[in-house]
């Protein structure tokens, strides 16, 4: 099987009138869809991490409108990144697929859910935090402070994604090592717009609303919530919200990790969701 | 140090008016008082985790107004509970103290937070869930059914509190075997009126409410919050809620356990408590 930093990049026409920038490996029926970080791009998966998924099913990375080399405007909310993104994948030709979201990819995963049930078999959340969770709006100002400037560092990457332990900085450093191993056919960075409609959209979603967190309530769909144990960007406190809110959902944390605990822990975690997704439906709403 | 299993029983007298019974043991300046389950007196806490938890503190055990031992009348709702056990601890001379709450008594532990939070330096909750929070109500049928019947047998316990494998359910006849032990000086055992009154708070404590999961946020102390993965009693998704929902929690989830994990597991829980109640106030916030 070929690996994922290798993987052409290949372009899906929306009738919305969006080229969507995507990358495509492994085989199954139903795929599974990620969606991405914050300011990230095709090039910002850890290709260890698609690759592990990939030995289980089809799995399907791509650049919401505007983003990275998807044609289109990053819009200022999280549901209309949603109906982006349902976009996308009707434009692929599915009308069922599994869903891993991360981090504000967690976001729109939510909504999507909550937009279009019926698309959606089983949810990954990845570092998220529901809308309207007290604490959440507008991220820490040293988080914020690393991934929000116009250039962001290395360092300030692994500060966020990664802890200061020496095993968590070597795990983020070989995963920035297999982020930048593709030289050729690189996506397109994502731009200074991309980062300001997206921090709208983040800040919107973490508008204290206690009444908006009852909204969870409405997705039925066995969920797999996991986040490291230290992440700064969104706290494990907020996985627990969400698997608390959730009427069927399951939890891990994993330890001495930050935000990029699914690259620090690709394999581990990787085995998680292909157990997750394959368990039978009989089992589907087992743990928490 | 003497055995729980072997302490007198004591009488402190309220200037409510109500004689509460309580067994004593260990030694420290602040005291962990133990809040018992539904229809639980001073004899169904498993003497093994008392000795645990007492050799690093002072433990005291006590039933609330109408329970057991005690004087006085079972209310119908919480917030007396929580109002009868502030008077015992009040009885006992303390102005401040460490809380774990069981079951119920989590519920009771959450008001006391709420009504008089300078009185409370640091909460465990034990098989806890919030008020309001959906799913919770009653209880479902065959816990109800196994639990809350007039006479209760072992089997009907262990179901309830114990799993179905071979070590959860060997550990059950264990913690069963040493609160039986105790022969001489029982507690008096609690009435049907008991039951009735802490089925009306609990049913009350379940209505769906959801504004009513914000009431923890206002609790700022560090909170430990812990359940079995199979509490048939109140799922550990509840326990995830409660950790989402309080600012300052550390969660632990143990496996192949029930609603009687803490007596299962209770040389590891007691650990797990010790830790957290000794840890140091700049680190009290860790963890979730």
């Amino acid at each position: 099987m070929t690996s994922y930093s290798s993987l052409p990049n290949k372009l899906a026409s929306s009738p919305t009138g969006v080229d969507y920038a995507y990358r495509d490996v492994g085989e199954s029926d139903l795929p599974l869809i990620l969606l991405q970080h914050f300011r990230g791009n095709l090039d910002n998966w850890d290709p260890a991490l698609v690759d592990d998924l990939a030995t289980a099913r089809r799995v399907i990375a791509f650049d919401n409108a505007g983003v990275g080399g998807s044609a289109g405007t990053t819009p200022h909310d999280i549901g209309q990144m949603a109906h982006d993104a349902i976009a996308f994948i009707a434009a692929m030709g599915f009308t069922r697929a599994d869903l891993l979201g991360f981090s504000i990819g967690s976001f729109v995963t939510q909504e999507i859910a909550l937009i279009r049930p019926d698309l959606v078999r089983r949810l990954v959340l990845a570092s998220a935090a529901p809308k309207g969770a007290d604490g959440i709006h507008g991220w820490a100002p040293e988080v914020i402070g690393a991934v929000g400037t116009p250039e962001t560092s290395a360092e300030e990457y692994l500060g966020v994604f990664f802890t200061s332990s020496p095993s968590s900085r070597k795990a983020g450093q070989e995963a920035l090592g297999r982020m930048y191993s593709r030289t050729e056919d690189r996506d397109t960075p994502t731009t200074w717009a991309v980062r300001e409609a997206q921090y709208d959209a983040v800040c919107t979603w973490g508008i204290p609303d206690h009444a908006a967190l009852q909204r969870l309530a409405a997705v039925r769909q066995p969920v797999f919530v996991a986040n490291g144990d230290s992440d700064p960007m969104i706290p494990p406190r907020y996985t627990h919200l969400i698997a608390g809110l959730l009427p069927n959902a399951t939890v891990k944390i994993y330890p001495d990790a930050a935000h990029g605990f699914l690259f620090q822990y690709h394999a581990e975690f990787a085995a998680d969701v292909t157990r997750f997704l394959d368990r039978p439906e009989s089992q589907a709403s087992e743990g928490a």
